[in-house]
């Protein structure tokens, strides 16, 4: 409605095409899909906070992976700080308004220190909402106290954590209510077994009891109401799947199972690509149905690629994050990344970060080396990170704006939250 | 606690000095004040929106006006306007969580470009939260929809205000919930009368019903119960007043009661300057009980000067805005404010903004032909706003930085905006 001057700090966007179809469908039903949220929200709680992965084929803008014991902070921009707080700021006062202090308790199995700068980052905007903080890493490799200088400038102090009665904390510090950025894939420590503290986010969202395969079931029920509601074909936001309960790649079981539900999913996919005039030939992401961290993820474009796994293939396929085996596989829609920066165009998957229902901002994951359907979140790889410098709730009324964009991006994140919310309420209890 | 690195995009603060001791003990008390305001905020509703004028004298930091119909929107900071829209998100998630559209009613007695201007601007914030929002026009100027082009570039679209049964609205628009920026100090127009629509904020906070002395009042309560919990002279954020019931400055009636109310005031003030080893002489400003818009405003440093006030002076303080007589008068502690800009030393004083409990940001009103006893909201005054870089909200680790300043303005806002909202609380409903 009002034309706008420039707020955008510092524009920075991959895609640099015109906005693509779907993009100005959202934004044309933006009051619509406002609305659509805060009734939502209403109704279920969103989980403490979140970031998702998002692959963006301009036809389609589908998330890939949703992450609730989210790192990567580090890389949203520091400009807009104030904004990380007052969301912080409003999602307490939603979920625990009376807490003073926040034990924050981080991954145990890495050093990576591109990590530890997120769980400073993470601690400088619980500090900014006033509150005490203090982090209670698990584990036998910190004994003591130990003080870190990142190379951004910020500190991070690590302590051992320690458990009293059915407490868990610090050196005289056992605040009522913990801040959880430990996914649990290696499963729940005994330190952490029935605590009286409140966890947020609960530990039932942890790896250890989470499958990709029901978030994203979800997810779809999700996409499909909220499709509804603005008029549009939900399938160009959801990236469809199935799922092998029993796999074991190492003895090569479960391959029949997997092969038959890949050449499912790809009919079904060129079937909408033939709707859609898509020229790309489809590809299927088969991952493990627990874990996350880009390990155990193998891209297909003909399910026979299943049967003729090498063993580097095979290894690679049989372990995730903190050593435990994969005996559940999910295949996964591949979705293309058409967004592409600088002038090698190296590809680029947006990464939306949210606390509580508000989307914070995000940042592009950029790899010069891969092609536009491989999987950026590899491990070792070392992406690139391009913060938005837009928060993604906020249209531009010019159409045209590239930071538009970020609109749909906000929306996607939402959407991938919404189903994580509804994924913890079917556990009995909310899922901050 | 986490040293930051550079959060302040563009840092412009008018006081350079270090910062003062009163400064210094807010930031220090931070958990607990976040906390305070917390568990307030869970017991009364916040008002939709404020504004709040505040006068720094280093040892002392209080509120001189707490508007509940704020224009000087657009003189915030645009690069900060995904932190607006999500104070607005939040606030309506909070108030009316099912609106789609809004209808905003502006003041009908100015033509003042700037005025339209931070109407444009809200209503921007408020399009950013994904509503539909039109402009209702109250007043025969306005007969047709009127477009208009700002200086900004913005746009803005006045419609006449129509009403149907027991609604207003413009043509085809009568949403349940109405933002009001008119503080009706000309008396509640009939056509507002007795509507079933949501007022936000209510129209028993325009100033037909309402009393500065009323507002400091309740400030005074808050301030003193804030100051309790942090441990600090409740004096240090509280302008003293007192008042007179029945004034008519033409006729010169109600003087005795001025003059002996000042004296008292003045006695109680110089025990604090002498408290507290301040060189400077007390001041007290003497103000309508009703009205805004620095109209009716007097400054004396003695209390016989209310004796022998001229013709011109008597003329200024009869009438306010919307032509309303003056009949009750508040006489105020006035408080220094020694911040000033720029190499002229011109005198500075900040405003700060709120949407619901959110501090959002502030300017300073700098003036460069006035001194630190003077009012700077003075009529036809051509002020200079100063946006702040900072939402008021964030102390910086580092205590001597100068954005910290900015939190000691946001606590003193919310104190002010609080005592609003209990003030309205004693209306006997909510008070958006």
């Amino acid at each position: 409605m009002t034309p706008k001057t420039n707020h955008v700090p510092h524009l920075t966007t991959a895609l640099t095409g015109p906005l693509q179809a779907l993009e100005k469908h959202l934004l044309g039903r933006q009051v619509d899909i406002e609305t659509w949220f805060r009734q939502r929200w209403q109704k279920v709680q969103p989980p403490f906070y979140g970031s998702v992965d998002l692959r963006n084929a301009g036809f389609k803008l589908a998330p890939v992976d949703t992450n609730l014991f989210p790192a990567g902070f580090n890389n949203l921009n520091p400009d807009m700080m104030s904004l990380y707080v007052q969301a912080a700021q409003a999602t307490i006062a939603e979920i625990c308004p009376e807490v003073t202090r926040l034990l924050i308790i981080p991954e145990s199995h890495t050093r990576n220190i591109h990590y530890f700068e997120s769980v400073a980052m993470l601690q400088e905007i619980l500090v900014g909402v006033g509150l005490e903080i203090r982090i209670g890493f698990i584990g036998e490799s910190i004994t003591e106290p130990q003080e870190h200088k990142l190379p951004s400038g910020r500190h991070v102090r690590l302590e051992p954590l320690i458990r009293e009665g059915d407490r868990v904390g610090v050196e005289n510090f056992f605040p009522c209510c913990i801040v959880l950025n430990n996914d649990l894939s290696s499963g729940t420590p005994d330190i952490l077994q029935n605590l009286s503290q409140r966890i947020m986010p609960s530990m039932q969202l942890g790896w250890t009891q989470r499958l990709k395969s029901e978030h994203f079931r979800y997810y779809e029920d999700v996409a499909l109401e909220f499709s509804k509601t603005i008029d549009l074909d939900s399938w160009l936001l959801t990236p469809w799947f199935d799922q092998c309960p029993e796999v074991d790649f190492m003895k090569q079981e479960g391959q029949d199972c997997l092969v038959r539900r890949a050449e499912g999913l790809f009919k079904r996919i060129q079937k909408k690509y033939d709707e859609y005039n898509i020229d790309q030939s489809p590809f299927l992401v088969v991952k493990a149905d627990q874990g996350t961290y880009g390990m155990a993820v193998l891209m297909i474009k003909d399910p026979k690629e299943l049967l003729t796994l090498n063993r580097k293939q095979r290894t690679r396929m049989s372990t995730i994050k903190g050593g435990a085996s994969v005996t559940r596989a999910i295949i996964q829609e591949g979705v293309y990344s058409f967004e592409t920066f600088g002038k090698e165009n190296a590809v680029a998957e947006p990464v939306v970060y949210m606390i509580g229902r508000h989307v914070i901002g995000g940042f592009y994951r950029v790899h010069e080396n891969r092609g536009p359907d491989e999987n950026l979140n590899a491990p070792g790889m070392n992406f690139h990170p391009l913060a938005f410098a837009e928060p993604c709730h906020l249209p531009c009324a010019n159409p045209e704006k590239q930071a538009n964009r970020f609109y749909a991006y906000g929306v996607v994140a939402r959407l991938a939250l919404l189903a994580a919310a509804k994924e913890f309420e079917a556990f009995g209890s909310t899922g901050q």
